[in-house]
Parts: C-alpha cells; sequence; structure tokens
C-alpha cells in the first residue's frame, strides 16, 4: 500500500462509521440531522488542524480557507456530506476527504499556491430532507430565494430555517465571487470507467433531465366480480407504459427510469381508480429527451385507449445541459492523461457551473452502483482521485 | 312508484347519510366506528318497531326474531353494515334494509311463518378495519378461533375486543345450530344481470379466489447514471407481469388483478431494488385458478431471467370454491323464476354455507361497480329484490 493510500484510508476511517445503517450498511446522514452535524464538526476539526479558517456563508455551506480569503482569485474544491436515503459512502464525503488529502500533498511537495484555495462542504445535496437537491449551492448563488428555502420542510414538519437555526442568508455574490474556479471530485457513478485502465475520468456535461408526472385514471371496481371485459384498470396502462419508456430509452441511447408509483386504494381486491407514476429520463441532448418522453407519452396515450383508461402528463421539473468550462475539462484532461465523460447526475458543480468555470473529477467505482451501500471505489483508486485533485489544484492555483 | 318501491326509498332514505363522505360520496362504515354503531342503533330500533326481540352473539353480530329463538328450525335473512373505504351504499345495508322490508310485506299479506324467522347483521364481513373479511361468521361458527380475533388491531393500534367492548365469544354452535337455512340479499357486483330483463337471480357459487404476493428483486441504483444495459430493474419485472396476469386471465375466462403494489425506496432518481405486487385471482374451477396462477408465475420466471431480476411468489390466502346448497338454488330460482349466476366475491353466506343450506339473492346493478360510489341499484329494482325476499322466506317458513 502506498503511503498516500494508507493516508486515505486513515482519515476515510474517521468518518466511515458516522451515520451507518448497522441493517442495510447504507448510510442516512440527512443534511443538520445529528451524523450531519458530526461530519461537520469533524471538519471544523480538520481545517483547524490545517490552519484553514472557516467561512461560513450563512446558508448552511462552510469554506476552509488556505490563503488570504479577501485576496480573491481562489480554486474552491469540496463536495457535501448529505446522502440520500440507505445510500453509499462515498456520494458527497470523498470529495471533501479528497479535498483535506490534497491540501497536505501540496504542503508536502512545497507547494506554495499563488493564489487562495478553499474547501468546501455544501449542505442538502441530495434534497433527501427539504426536498430540493443542491439547496445550498442554489442558495448561495441566488438560484433559489432565501424565503423560499427557508419554508421548505423536512418529513417531519422542520423548516430548513429552523434546521439552520436561522432565516437562510440567500445569494451571496461578494462570496461566490470570491472563486475563479471550482472543482468537485466524486465518485463515479455508473461503469464507464470500470472497464477502462483509468482510476480518474474529467466531467463534460451533465446531461438534461427532469422528471415527468403519469396520472392513470379508470375505474375503481370490485377485482372478484368485474369481468375483465368491463375493466377501466389504469395499473395496465402504468404497466405499459414502464415497459414502453425501457424501450424507448433503450431505442435513444438515453436514460429513463420508473422508480416511484403511487396507487388508489392500493387494495389487493379493488382494481385501482387511480395509478400514477414517476418518469426520470435524462439524455445526451435536449432533443432527444425531448422526442424520449413525447414517445412515451404517445405510447401511454394509445395504450390508455385500449384499456378505457385517461392519461395525463405533468413536467415536474426539467434541468437543461450544463456543460462544464469546455477549455477547464480539455486542460485537465490533458494534465491528467485522462478520459473526458458525461454524466446523468446533477451535482452542486452543475449550479456553480452557471457562475464561474467549473470541472469534475469522477473516481472509478468498480460496481458502478451509487445511492446504494453497494457503491465503491478501491482505497488505490481514491488515492489516484486524490493525487490528481493535488496536480489540478496546483495547476489552477499557480 | 308501487308502494313497496315507495316504502324501499323511505326505509333506505333513513341510513342514506349515515358514514358518508361528503367528497367521494362513498361511504366509511368501518366496523364498530361511529357511523356503523349507529347503524345498528337504527337496527335495535327497526326490531323494537317490529316487535323483534334481539340476541346478540356477543361476537358483535346481531339477530333479531320474528317467533320463538328457542324453538329451532329457524330461517336466517341478513346481511352487515360495514363498507370498504369509500364504498358503496348498497353492498351489505341492501340485505338487511330488504330484510325488515320482507318482514313487513309476509306480515300485510296476513303469512305467520311455521317457522321462526331471524333478520342478522354481521360485522365486520368486509375486513375493511381488523384485516379478515366475514369475521362476524368466521367467529360464530368458529372458522376463527376467538383468541385470535380479539387481538386483531385497527390502523390505529385498537384490538378487536377493545372495540367490541368484551373479549368475542367464538363459536356458538346452539345459536347458528338453530337455523335451518340462510338467504343474504345483496347487490350484484358485476354486470352479468345488467344486460338483462331480470332484477334478481340466484346464487349458484362463490368461486375459488386467492391472494398471491409476487416479490421481486433487483438492484437499486441511481436512475440518471446506470447504463440501461447494467440495470437489474424490479419495476421492469413487475410491469411485465401486470401484463401477464391480464392476458393469461382473459384467456382462461378467469380474474386476475394487481391493484396493490410497495416498493423500495419508491423514490423518482433511484432504480428500485425491491417491487411486491398482489395478484387476486378469482375463476369458476379451481384447476382453472391454479393454471392461471402457475401461468403467470412462469411468465413473470422468464422475464425475471431477461431483466436479470428474481422472483419469488406466496400464497397469502386461498378460499376454495363455495358451491351454494343446489337444491336450494334450483328451488329458489323456479319459484323467482330467475337466472342462476356464480359469484367471485366472498360473503358470510360463503362462510355459513359450510354449516347450513345457504343461498344468495342478487338484485341488478346497471353500473356494475361496486366497493366504489358508483355501486348502484334502481329503487324499483330494490323493490322487486324485497318482494322476491319474501316470497323466499314465506316459502322457506312454511
Amino acid at each position: 500500500m502506498s503511503d498516500l493510500t494508507a493516508r486515505f484510508r486513515k482519515l476515510w476511517d474517521e468518518i466511515a462509521p458516522i451515520g451507518r445503517d448497522a441493517g442495510s450498511g447504507g448510510y442516512l446522514r440527512y443534511a443538520l440531522t445529528e451524523p450531519e452535524l458530526l461530519l461537520r464538526g469533524w471538519f471544523r476539526d480538520q481545517a483547524e488542524q490545517r490552519g484553514m479558517p472557516i467561512i461560513e456563508d450563512g446558508n448552511g455551506n462552510l469554506f476552509a480557507w488556505w490563503g488570504d480569503p479577501d485576496a480573491g482569485d481562489a480554486v474552491l474544491t469540496g463536495s457535501h456530506f448529505d446522502s440520500v436515503p440507505h445510500g453509499g459512502a462515498y456520494d458527497g464525503p470523498l470529495g471533501i476527504v479528497s479535498a483535506f488529502l490534497a491540501v497536505d500533498e501540496l504542503r508536502e511537495s512545497g507547494v506554495t499556491p499563488a493564489r487562495p484555495l478553499a474547501v468546501g462542504a455544501f449542505v442538502e445535496e441530495e434534497g433527501a430532507r427539504f426536498g430540493v437537491p443542491c439547496l445550498g449551492s442554489r442558495l448561495l448563488t441566488g438560484a433559489l430565494p432565501a424565503e423560499r428555502a427557508a419554508v421548505l420542510r423536512d418529513a417531519d414538519g422542520v423548516s430548513f430555517a429552523e434546521a439552520l437555526g436561522h432565516a437562510p442568508a440567500g445569494a451571496r455574490p461578494e462570496l461566490w465571487g470570491r472563486f475563479r474556479s471550482f472543482v468537485e471530485l466524486h465518485v463515479e457513478q455508473g461503469r464507464a470507467l470500470a472497464d477502462t485502465v483509468a482510476p480518474v475520468a474529467v466531467a463534460s456535461a451533465i446531461w438534461p433531465h427532469g422528471r415527468w408526472r403519469f396520472d392513470f385514471r379508470g375505474e375503481g371496481n370490485h377485482a372478484g366480480t368485474t369481468r375483465m371485459a368491463d375493466r377501466r384498470d389504469p395499473m395496465l396502462t402504468y404497466a405499459f407504459t414502464v415497459l414502453a419508456a425501457n424501450k424507448e430509452a433503450r431505442l435513444r441511447g438515453a436514460y429513463a427510469t420508473v422508480g416511484r408509483v403511487s396507487v388508489e386504494p392500493n387494495a389487493t381486491n379493488a382494481i385501482p381508480s387511480r395509478v400514477t407514476g414517476w418518469l426520470d429520463a435524462r439524455a445526451a441532448e435536449p432533443e432527444i429527451l425531448t422526442g424520449l418522453v413525447e414517445a412515451v407519452h404517445d405510447k401511454a396515450v394509445e395504450r390508455a385507449r385500449r384499456d378505457g383508461t385517461a392519461v395525463t402528463l405533468t413536467e415536474e421539473s426539467a434541468t437543461p445541459l450544463v456543460a462544464f468550462d469546455g477549455g477547464l475539462a480539455d486542460r485537465l484532461a490533458a494534465l491528467l492523461d485522462a478520459p473526458v465523460l458525461p454524466t446523468g447526475a446533477g451535482h452542486d458543480a452543475g449550479v456553480l457551473a452557471g457562475h464561474l468555470p467549473t470541472a469534475m473529477l469522477f473516481v472509478r467505482n468498480p460496481t458502478g452502483v451509487s445511492h446504494s451501500p453497494a457503491e465503491s471505489a478501491t482505497d488505490a483508486d481514491c488515492a489516484a482521485g486524490v493525487a490528481a485533485l493535488a496536480r489540478v489544484l496546483a495547476e489552477l492555483t499557480c
């Protein structure tokens, strides 16, 4: 084991038990709940050990500084601590642990950055507690007004302002304006690297993606007495639409998932009166995405005619293509001799990319699984990620 | 409007508002909750007005007697008051209201029964509160031990014994042994009569039926980053199975319904790790039912192989064929010149049929809908049902 691999494992072990569910082996690290507050305390300790003063942005985001925060033209790295329910260990925390280790690497190799460097921890990236993904970065950049964020509530009715302990500060252009670039290191969430020799890749773009709600309405009735020919069963239309979404996505090289469903009355002996399914769809190009959703809707409508049901489609959210700074991605790919990949997942980097040159580094994930306890990365690959991040930060701060 | 139709409407109007939900127009008449207790109070009033003393069986079932309860060889009619969530007005109450009106008809026409006649109100027929359908009749006949019924709990944690106010008495053979036959009048729950000229039919049998749980297991993963080819998505296997169940049932002239589903984690941006669907299946013959469930399971397994998922099948309940007393059904069909029909729905009559000669009368339902606010019957057809029941009771008590 290399020294860096051992150092990674040592620091990683400090946070590994925090918020882990013994049953699933996954993590329950919801923003501003006890496990995430413990991780934020750990963040403060790490910053203090390195003599890095912390600036809080009043929205729940923390920034630990190496160099003068007021000098401007700083380079930001970091990620988030919060997880989805029973999520993996790496999604988020890997980017923060790697950032502190990259600072150590730079210092050991005698690099003194010409520009300030900050390590950030963004709050509520997953949206698992308050329902809005990238809440912290959206607040910081003003993409989400503070008044709206303040009243978001978790499942227990606790508001974001209550969890934070005060009203969120909202947009802080004088803070994010100090950053000249942002680099987020993240575990890969697919298997694009798994079959290659590269432990690290550079992101080209975040695919356009969105959520569409399909409401299927039929006629609630008794499962034991209603002749098959007399039924108007929306579960059939739903089932057909699930299969159509899968097929249409494959035809287009896009992604489509129906992972959430709601049924009324959801009783074993009742033909449902209503079935609602949520389509998550993503594609490399906006036109492909639009074509995919239209094709699925067309198939649903056609099937609804046969089932005697009705279908309505509602767009619940749509995120356009985020193209990361092309010059920056090419520069980092050349520096690291790393492949360049798109991703289908949203990140704080996607929000910040609208405001400053932003890049992402992906660390290989052998299972390709994420948002699940099976999410993985080898210690050697994580160390390779730290080394790559250190080189990138040296390059950007010089 | 005939006199009988007017009398039906008048008595029907007394109970129509009780437990009706203003929003859905359906009924929330759960066993031993306020609306059903009001209906039981109404039952006592009706019995008292007719000079019919009540015997309670200690299980929540009420019996109002015309004639000496100790004479034996009595004829029982009646049904239940409780409803499914947002159920229809007729399922249950029609059989009780019709029974009191049939007593009135017999008395007006000067009939004095040679044998005692009892009007019964069974508790918790739907199983909507405590989860076991035909709870009252199962307790009375000993099909369900009193100790097991006592500890059944509703969604609020209230036990059946607490709701009843005492431990249930359990089997009462000395009580049901007094009955020589049972006739339950019920609204039709399909459209077999809707296209005929007959307002009333006689039941031949309750189809064998059951509930089977299909557990589909795959690999939970991120909807935005997992390549379609790398997925093991149990929602696809579920959807295929829903469509297969429908097709296989149609091929066999049987019924199959998947009206209940549960998903983990049921999040829009997550490929599910597990999907569970419940199959309700019913057929005229046990062999057809077995063949249907096997065919659906085979299709599910075949699809699971393609999806990289796993499927397990669990029989949660199975009710064998209930053939009503053939001689009695033929006798009543001849008496009423009525068609003879099977049904797919369970009833207290199905439980009592194992202990004494039992028959059911169905009143035409133009929509064919039941367990829903759209359940219907015309006043004229209900009056025809009362007249038919009166003739049947006169025949059986003479």
